[in-house]
């Protein structure tokens, strides 16, 4: 069923990764031999549970927090939603602060609950180049007179634009504001101490660095008591109601160690191969630019770029695929709705420019590189002749 | 760090069962090979969303429904959560009638709305055996002023004992009640046509029947129209935030294929196992009983002894597990918290006799009760000759 394809160079990493062969190797002995649910308490049960315990603290271990503060969850986007729904819920939130362009995990989520009457919804300003306008963030949260929710991604998943977790949670902690960040695209791509970071909240999926899809963590700050979002059994410390995805919590945690195990090494290649494409792409096809804050505070795994306009833009993509390129127009959570990028619409409103991100991991090489973009020079003369 | 067992035999397959080596082979080249996000318009994407949606088909088919009635989830509990709080949020329902003998996924999420007042709980009377009162529903939603949810469980997860579906289903049918049915414990241990049963949400968890965990699928009738409980991506039809488990979606698959392929044999394989094991241990032990309907009107798969008063009853699970045995004392679910079975207390009070709930699967054998009978025989034993 599988269509040939001479050569596969997979540029969208940001969307999902390859597992890596030893994650899927940690994963397949579990699910082979140790089938009890941790909930049980013979033997078959307190082995798995084991197997889940010790994952935890792997996690606990590399972002130097208390295993306790670490919840199993069916990804990011449930975590997403578990921080926002349960701080509201449970914490007094009564408005939230937010940026247009943050990933519909986050932002489905707050219109939702204002749509229902439960919060203020309020969007912080950007900069002309997609950063969070910190003197508004103050300004909004020095203004507002309830418990207020600050949820800002860490890194945009379309332009890589970096925020300065550090500095946005000592303003939250000064106005006693909740602070929850998305950091799927940024968990086990930098280092994280959050005993030095003031966020309650953060959150991670597990496929966008080399680990299964289907599973993933909310970290809660021990400060913070909430209540389940899922209600069920006594799982996760009565936290998450649910048998837990035992495989996949032991690939996770495996898929984590390997990351940051191997981290400088990691971002240094990674980093290379973005600057690399940019430099070649910037002396191949005349006119390009490039999104957000890709080539300044960005992180290093996403490259965005604007293309020149061109009466064939919808074709780009489409013609990358032929040609074995997987390379995207926005977020892949987004593709499936056919509305196109709203964090482009949210920077330059309604663009001419056919713009793709490129996303890197570990196993691109530059030889890949070279190969893209003598593609896209290649797809670009062919318009510039028809014209 | 496994500890050494001599002999290892497992009855306790209602908590969770053995994958089917055929499951995880066909997860396994998934999870090396067709890593794509299935959201992502590229080839990777789409080689993966094919997979997803031949599941789903393959799912629809089997309980002959349209495949778009059919959502992924990351389990029965998340299922069964979205179906009571989206019927809540999303179809007026303000009042619901369950059973105290319930899921705790379904009754820790009923309370919880009740606790936020957005709902009047209600709890059907149970005959003497454990069976929903039908009568007694009948008078509930005959005195029900407003839309009401009736949530009550296909199998109940301790006892076995079984709810007429088809018959509920038209009495809510009636009384213009929406129906939502934990079916966890019976889905691919039973055939469904749901064309014939007036049901509008069922669940389903995939580690029942020799799936992996970490999956689900809710089955929401298309005559009712909710919203997300996760919000995210456009996922399952925008109903389901979240990249797709896709490994786990095709293994889920796969169980169901491999369950309802070979269902007769099944039934009769392990029904005779049950009956087999019942007679055994009323002619080894003198003064067992059986819980609920555990006999009569029950799952094939769970049989719920109470033996006679002990003075040392909590050592008998503990016995059994250092003898190699799993079986459980209630829900595995339910183990965590410690705090003994809800629906034995709800059907017994503070009943004084050990129980246990032993649970089989194709992979159990004759000679396996016999050991198991054996070893209870030789407690009891010991027991005695200490009295």
């Amino acid at each position: 069923m599988q269509r040939h394809i001479a050569m596969k160079i997979y540029l969208d990493n940001a969307a999902t990764t390859p597992m890596d062969p030893e994650v899927v190797n940690a994963m397949i002995p579990v699910m082979q031999n140790q089938f009890g649910n941790p909930s049980s308490i013979h033997t078959w049960g307190r082995e798995v549970k084991t197997a889940i315990e010790n994952a935890r603290k792997n996690v606990a271990k590399q972002l130097n927090v208390a295993p306790a503060e670490i919840f199993f969850t069916s990804g990011g986007t449930e975590a997403n939603n578990t921080a926002i729904f349960c701080s509201v819920r449970d914490l007094g939130v009564k408005h939230a602060i937010t940026s247009r362009i943050e990933h519909h995990a986050v932002l489905h989520t707050l219109e939702e609950l204002e749509k229902e009457g439960k919060i203020k919804l309020s969007f912080v300003n950007l900069t002309e180049k997609g950063h969070v306008d910190l003197i508004h963030l103050e300004e909004l949260l020095k203004s507002s007179k309830e418990k207020t929710l600050v949820s800002l991604m860490h890194a945009n998943n379309e332009l890589g634009n970096l925020l300065p977790l550090k500095e946005v949670g000592e303003i939250c902690d000064k106005y006693s504001a909740i602070f929850h960040s998305d950091t799927v695209q940024t968990m086990a791509h930098y280092a994280f101490d959050l005993k030095t970071i003031k966020v309650h909240f953060i959150t991670c999926a597990a496929h966008k660095f080399h680990g299964p899809k289907g599973v993933g963590f909310l970290y809660i700050n021990n400060k913070v008591k909430i209540s389940p979002f899922i209600f069920g059994g006594a799982q996760e410390r009565n936290m998450r109601g649910g048998t837990e995805n035992v495989y996949g919590i032991v690939g996770l945690s495996k898929a984590l160690e390997l990351a940051y195990h191997d981290l400088d090494a990691h971002q240094k290649h990674i980093q290379e191969l973005k600057s690399y494409m940019a430099e070649k792409l910037k002396s191949n096809i005349p006119g390009i630019e490039f999104n957000g804050d890709t080539l300044g505070n960005s992180l290093y795994t996403v490259l965005n770029v604007a293309f020149p306009p061109s009466e064939n833009s919808e074709m780009l993509l489409f013609n990358m695929d032929i040609a074995g390129i997987a390379c995207s127009g926005g977020s892949a959570c987004s593709s499936g709705s056919n509305a196109g990028s709203h964090v482009l619409k949210a920077l330059y409103g309604n663009a001419d420019r056919p713009s793709i991100r490129f996303s890197f991991s570990k196993y691109n090489t530059k030889a890949e590189i070279d190969i893209v973009v003598e593609k896209l020079k290649e797809l670009y003369a062919a318009e510039i002749s028809k014209s």
